[in-house]
C-alpha cells in the first residue's frame, strides 16, 4: 500500500529485460547510439511529426530547465501556475538553466485563460525596465491531479500565440493525462499549440528517462549544446534509449498510464464511497482527498505510506478531517487498493 | 576489437543483476533509499573517511562541475591541465556551474608544480581587477593515459596548500589509476592533500553513476543544493545506487581495473614489439601510439574500431606514421588484444 | 512644472562645485582616490557605524542587485513586495547578479509582518526540493510613496532575524523616508534589524552614486569582488566620491530631501483641497492621486509632465477620474507647485 | 609627473562645462534624454554607419562584456590576447555577462593572423563535446601600447570572417590608436570587418563614459535589454551623453589623443637618448621601458608616480635594469616630460 510517489515504485520489469538485452557489444557514446534513431522515428511518429527533434535525459527538472532555456532568454519571464513543479520543486533550476524570471498566473492548479492574459498583459508594460514575456509552461497532469482539456489547453495556447509567446508541455505525467483524455499525442501538443514537450517516462515505470521534444527542428542543436553543457548527455546513451524503446514498445507506456490512472479511480470511488472530500476532483494518477484522522491512523498503522498534505497525523480529535496525497503508479494493483478501501 | 573509448562497451553482468535485485517494492526518492545509505557506508571505509560526504550523480561531467562549483566562487580561477576534461570536453559546463574561469597550466597532460606553482603565482596579482585564486583540479588517469605517482599528486596538492587552496580530483579513471598506483583510496586522495574527488564509476563498467566525495563534510548540504538546483537530483535513486553498490562489493571495481589495465599493458607490449612509438608512456587502460598508415588500414578492415588522433586514415603512404588512441575496458578480452596484434 | 520622476531633475550645483574641485591633479584610480576615504568616513559617522564597509556604484539596480548578490545564494529566494523595484524594474538583474528566486509577499506596496512570516513558512517546507529562505528586502520609501514606521521596520526585521535572514533595504529615496520619520539613519537601518542598505544619492539631486552599506564588515572583499566582477568598479572613482562628499556635505542631502517632501506635502494638500483622491496616502515625495480627466487635459496643455497610472488621457469623459503619480525631487519650487495647483 | 594610468588624470575642463550646460531643466530618463539624439548622430556621422546602434555605459568593462554577450553564445569561446584587457583585469566579468570562455591566442599582446587561425581551428573539433567557437576581440590599442596597423585588423577580422565569427573591438583606448594610425573611424571598425566597439572616453579626459556601437542594428534591443539587466542604464542618462556630445564637439576626442601620443613619443625619445630599453615598441600613449634602478630611484624620490612592470624598486643595484610602465592622457603637459627625462 504503497501511494506516496509516482516516483518510489519499481520500473516495469520490461525495462530491466530491454536494458539487459541492449548491453550487448559496443555502441557509439553520448546520443550516437543505434537504438537512439529508433527512439527517435518512433516519438516522431507516435507524435505525427516526422521533423520533430527529439532528446533524452535522465530528470524531469533537467528536460523541463532544458526546453524552457531553449525558448526563452534571460529577460523574459516564464508564465506558469504558482503550483508548477518549476516554481515549486526544482530549487531554481529553471532560473539557473534560462536566467529568466517566473511569473506566477494567480489562480489554481489549472491556469486560465482569463488569468494567463491578465498575466501576460501586466508584464512589459515598462520597456526595458521590466522584464519581457517569455515562454508559458503547462503542467498536464497538473500538480494537483488534474488534467486540462484539450479545449484548455487550445485556449491556453491561443492566449500565448495571440501574444507571440512559446508553449512548453511539462508533461511529467504526459501519459497519465493522455490516457485521461484519451486523445493523441498530436493532439495534446503541436495541433493544440504547443512547441515543446517534456516527455517523461519516469513516473511511468522508466527507470529515470525523459525525452525532450521541439516540434521546430530549428531548435535541435542549441537544445544539444545546452544539454552538454547542463552536463545532461549520457556517455553510455543507450541505456536511456533503451528505457524509452521499452517503454514505447507495444503500448506499454499506454498499459501502464492506464493502469495506473484505473487504479486511481477504483480509489477515489472508494473514498467516495466512504464519505471522503476531494480538494480536487482526481482525473489521472493522483487523489488529494481528506478523510478523517482516525481513519488516516489506521491506514498508518497496517503500513500504509503516503504524504499527509499540509496535516499533520498527531492530534487527538479522531474525527477531524486531515488532507492527504494518493498516488497511483504502474505498479500499484487492485488488491492493494482494496487493503487500503477495506480499512477505512 | 573495439578500443575507441571506455564509454563504448557494456556494463558489467553484475551491475544488471543489482538493478533487478534493487527492482522490488517501494523506496524513497531523491537518494533517501536505504542502498544509499549502504553506499555511503561501503564509501567512507573504502576510503577510511568515516565523515565523509557522498553523493552520486550520473555522468562525469555533472561530477566535476558540481564538486568544483562547491569548492569555488564566480569570481576565482580553477587551475588546471590545458588537456583535462573539464577544458576541452564539458562544453563550458564547469563556468556555468561555478561561474569562474579555467587557468590553463602550461605544459603537458601533466601538471607540475612548478609549472601550476608559476600559474599560481601568475594570478591574483591584480588586487580586485583579476581573478582569484581557486582550486586546482587534477585529471587521474589524465586524458593521455598517464597516472601521476603519489609523490608527484602530494607535491601538486601541496603547492595548492601553500597557497591555501583546495584542490578537486578527476577520477573518471579512479580505479584505472588507484590499481597502477597500487595504494590506497586514502593514500590518492585526502593523505595526499585532496578535498573532493569524483570518483567515476561509468568508464569502468556501470551505466552512468560517479560518486562525488567531500572528506570535509561542511560541503554537504551545498552541494545537496547544487546538485537539485542543477537538475541531477535522480528521483529513482536507488537505481544509482544499486550500481554503485555492485561496484563495490566483491571488488568489482578493483577487478575490472585490473583487468582493463592488463589487457593494455599486453596491447602495449604487442604494438611495441611491433615498433609502434608511444606519444604518451601508457600507465592504465589508453594507449596513445604511432604506427604506419598500412597497418591502421588493415586493423579498420578487418573491424577494428578506434580513433586516429589528430591523423586521417586517406592517404597513399602506406608507411607515414599515424597515431591513434586505444582504450580498454573492463569488457575486452585478450582474445580481442591478441586478434588486434596479430594484424599488425 | 515636471513631476514625472526623481530621474528627471538636474543635480544640485553643489554637486556640480563638488565635481569641479575634484577635478584637480592626479588621483588613484579605482576606488582608492583620498576623497573616498573621507566618504567612508562620513557615511560611517552617520550612520554610527564605525566598522561599516562602505562602496559606492552609479546605480541603484546596481546597489539593490550587488548588495542582494552578497546577502544570498543562487538556492534561495528573496522576500519583497509585489510592487518591488526590484521584482518589476530591474528586468531580472536581481536574478542574473543573486542566482535566486524573488518571492513575493501578497499585499500593496508595504509588506506586513503577517504576510511576511507566512510567506518565508511558505518557502523551505520541501527540503532540498524548493528553493531556501534567502534575504527580505525592504523598500523605503516604497514604490508607492509610502514610508515605513521604525516599528514597522523592526517588525519586519524581526521576522527575518527568527527565521535567521539577512534584511536589505532598498533605500533610493533613503533620505526621504528619513526626514519623514525625523529619525537617525541607525534608527532607520541596523538599530532597527537592516544588515544592508542601498542608500540612494541619485533621485535626491546626484548625478548617478548610490553607496551600498554593510553593517557587517565581513562582506567588504565579498562585494568589491562582485562589484569589480559585475563591472560597477569606476576607473576615476574620484567622481563618484565627490558627489557623495558633496551630498553629505552641511546637510545637503537632508535639505534636499526635506524641500521635496514639503513640496510634496504642498502639492498633496493642494489636491485634497480640490477634492483629488489618494491611492496611496502620500508621506514623502510622491502623490499616487486621481481627479477628473478634464483637469489633466488642462495640465498637460499648460506644460505639465507627469505619469497617468494606469489610465490614458484619451477620452471624452471629461469628469471621469483619472490616477496619476507626482513626483517631486529637490529642484521643484513651490511656484511649480502652486502653478499646477491653480491649473485645477 | 604622473604617468600611473590614463585613469589618473583629471578630466578635461570642457567636459565639467558640459556637464553644466546640461545641467538645466528636465529631462527625460534612461536614455530618453534629447542629447542621447545627438550623440547618436554624431557617432552614426564620425564612424559614417547611418544604421549603427549606439549607446553609452559608465566602465569599458561594462562595454566589453555587455558587447561580447550580445556577440556570443553560452557555449561558445571569446578569442583574444593572453594579455588582454577582458581577461586579465575584468574579475571574469566577461565570462558573467557571456557565459562563454575566453580561449587565450598564443603569442604576445598582439594576435597574428596565423596563430588566430590555429586557435580557431583548435576549438570545435570535437562537435557538442568541447565549447564552440565564438567572437573574436581584438584590443586597439593592446595593452602593451602597440597599435594594430589597418593590414593587421583586415588580416585579423579576414580570420574571423572565414569562419563565420564576429568580431569585437576593445578601444579603451581607441582613438589613441586612430591618431596613431591617422585613419578614419570607419576604416579601423567596420570596414576592415569589425562587428561592435567598445569606443572608450574614459581614459582619454571624460569622467566615465564608454560607447558601445553595433554596425548591424539587428543587436540593438537585445543589447538594450542586456545593459539594463546588467545593470548598467543610468537614469540620469543626460549626464552620460554630455559629456560623450563635449568629446566629439570640435575634435576634443582627437585632439586630446594627439596630445597624450606625441607627449609619449617625446618621453620614448628622451628614455631612447638615455639608453632605456623597450619592452614594446611605444605606438600611442604608453611606454614600456626597462632603465637602471638608480634612475627609478630619483623619479621616485622626485614625486614621479608609475608602475614598475614585474619589478621591484628594493634592492642594492643600482644598474639593474628595472621595467616600468608609462602613461601619458590628456593632461600631461611637456613639461612633465622634460622634468621627468631631465631625473635621468
Amino acid at each position: 500500500m504503497h501511494f506516496a510517489s509516482d516516483n518510489s515504485g519499481p520500473v516495469h520489469p520490461e525495462v530491466l529485460t530491454a536494458l539487459a538485452e541492449a548491453n550487448q557489444d559496443y555502441q557509439m557514446a553520448y546520443g550516437a547510439d543505434t537504438l537512439m534513431n529508433e527512439v527517435r522515428d518512433q516519438i516522431r511518429g507516435i507524435f505525427e511529426a516526422p521533423g520533430a527533434a527529439v532528446y533524452l535525459v535522465a530528470t524531469g527538472t533537467a528536460a523541463n530547465s532544458l526546453a524552457l532555456a531553449t525558448l526563452s532568454k534571460p529577460w523574459e519571464t516564464v508564465f506558469c501556475s504558482p503550483v508548477a513543479h518549476i516554481h515549486e520543486d526544482e530549487c531554481n533550476a529553471p532560473e539557473f538553466y534560462t536566467g529568466a524570471k517566473l511569473t506566477l498566473v494567480p489562480g489554481g492548479d489549472k491556469m486560465t485563460p482569463e488569468a494567463l492574459t491578465k498575466s501576460i498583459e501586466g508584464e512589459e508594460t515598462r520597456g526595458v525596465h521590466g522584464p519581457q514575456r517569455g515562454p508559458v509552461s503547462i503542467t498536464q497532469v497538473t500538480e494537483r491531479g488534474s488534467v486540462y482539456s484539450l479545449a484548455e489547453l487550445q485556449a491556453l495556447c491561443g492566449v500565448a500565440k495571440s501574444f507571440g509567446l512559446p508553449v512548453h508541455l511539462d508533461g511529467a505525467r504526459f501519459t497519465n493525462a493522455l490516457v485521461a483524455l484519451n486523445c493523441s499525442p498530436a493532439e495534446m501538443t503541436w495541433k493544440a499549440g504547443v512547441d515543446a514537450v517534456s516527455f517523461g517516462g519516469t513516473k511511468n515505470g522508466l527507470m529515470g528517462v525523459e525525452a525532450v521534444i521541439f516540434f521546430d527542428e530549428s531548435k535541435a542543436w542549441e537544445f544539444e549544446l545546452r544539454r552538454k553543457r547542463g552536463a545532461h548527455l549520457f556517455s553510455k546513451h543507450r541505456y536511456l534509449s533503451a528505457q524509452m524503446a521499452a517503454y514505447l514498445k507495444d503500448d506499454l507506456w499506454l498499459k501502464s498510464a492506464h493502469k495506473a490512472n484505473a487504479n486511481c479511480a477504483r480509489l477515489a470511488d472508494g473514498l467516495r464511497a466512504v464519505g471522503a472530500e476531494f480538494l480536487h476532483e482526481p482525473q489521472a494518477n493522483m487523489v488529494f482527498a481528506s478523510f478523517p484522522r482516525g481513519q488516516h491512523k489506521r491506514l498508518h498503522e497496517a503500513g500504509a505510506v503516503y504524504h499527509l498534505w499540509g496535516d499533520t497525523l498527531a492530534g487527538e480529535d479522531e474525527s477531524e478531517m486531515l488532507a492527504c496525497r494518493l498516488v497511483c503508479d504502474w505498479s500499484i494493483g487492485t488488491e492493494q487498493i482494496d487493503q487500503f478501501l477495506s480499512l477505512l
